[in-house]
């Protein structure tokens, strides 16, 4: 939600609240910056007893616009909260390192990076960046929330020709930290830093401003795992206590 | 090319008009209506010798608008001929099946079709329309062309949940032959047509107005074949005698 802009969240929290018949509240899994895509982004909301699940999805695929689908819809338990249940987020950068750029097709989710990105070099420098860390060098900082997060996954592949795409996953991400992590990675691709460098501003306690962010519209939030059922209460309170901003 | 509207014929003909220093013509093997897309086109255009093709993907590159990219420059005997020369083309249909519509980060290549499609039934209507046969039913007639076509191969399949793509592949295709293929097999898919509908319109001998011709956007020429260098005259003088328009 931001005042005065179209968002994915103002959007969806307006139709929702029209179908509600009152204001509602939509509590998001990963807030995303502008230009970032979601293809897996789960939101919850408390709607009125009388909406039923079934039928809202084809009324709310009705009322939305094109760029914006709600994929499913279904009941939870109030021991559920998107943001703070959630185990961890996985998200994916799209590289295109063709000569001539991004497919056209593609063009609005993926990067054109026609200098070089050595493949080897940059999983090498992934690696090292693996497991639980103070990722301050790689973060915007917020007033009171934490930057120590577990990098479960991050990992560059190259499924197709001309085209590399990161995998990053952990249990959350402090601010522009996926975009910080994939720019460091492009620079030890394209030769301008060693593969050990990324790794080595871990040490830092404050943003790294040699770090070149990479642009928004390359990343997708293309999922976010939740605990079974009877662990969402315990995963939420753990959760809470640990840090005030995901 | 179409005067007065922006094409991707018109736009990369300018670009290399401007790299050759006079204006060149530009020979495509397969003309889209406005809104299909192609990954996989090839075209073929004459340039003065003293341009090498190396550097030009790159020039091109920074020329061209986002939406036009060339994917590669080769130089080939004066027997090529984009159009002429080709042995087949291969297009693919991109439907999305899901009640939510279509993926918004690919909304602009695919059809959303919330109206059931019954892939049996599809794939049975596809089997029976294979092979060379007078597709007049399915062609917008152009005067002196024929509408007798090789096809060789039409199937529907479900590469994801909610997604089905059809694979179409023919020597070459008349005009609105493919989209008239895909709109009646779709009639067949959501139950308003009979499997064994598709095949009785092949004996028409005029264009069959109870099919919808699907939109342009969901399709996508994806490839075109060509023989090996010895035999890409021979291909051409055979493909000038059979046909004024491909």
């Amino acid at each position: 939600m931001q005042p005065g802009r179209r968002t994915v969240c103002g959007v969806l929290t307006e139709a929702l609240s029209t179908l509600a018949r009152r204001p509602v509240s939509l509590t998001v899994a990963g807030r995303t910056d502008a230009g970032v895509h979601a293809t897996g982004q789960v939101a919850h909301v408390d709607l009125p007893p009388e909406l039923e699940p079934a039928p809202l999805l084809p009324r709310l695929a009705r009322m939305l616009p094109r760029d914006v689908r709600v994929r499913a819809i279904t009941p939870v338990s109030s021991d559920f909260d998107a943001r703070f249940s959630a185990l961890r987020r996985h998200y994916r950068y799209r590289v295109a390192v063709t000569p001539y750029g991004a497919e056209p097709l593609r063009a609005r989710e993926t990067l054109s990076w026609p200098h070089g990105a050595d493949l080897d070099a940059m999983n090498s420098a992934c690696a090292a960046l693996l497991g639980e860390h103070d990722f301050a060098a790689f973060c915007r900082r917020r007033e009171g929330a934490t930057t120590i997060r577990a990098l479960q996954r991050l990992r560059w592949l190259a499924p197709e020709p001309g085209l590399l795409v990161a995998e990053v996953s952990a249990d959350a991400f402090c601010h522009s930290m996926v975009r910080s992590l994939v720019g460091a990675l492009l620079a030890v691709g394209r030769g301008q830093r060693p593969p050990g460098w990324p790794a080595q501003l871990l040490s830092r306690t404050c943003r790294a401003s040699e770090i070149t962010v990479a642009p928004a519209h390359g990343l997708t939030l293309i999922q976010v795992d939740y605990p079974e059922p009877a662990a969402l209460a315990a995963r939420a309170n753990q959760t809470r206590r640990l840090r005030t901003s995901s």
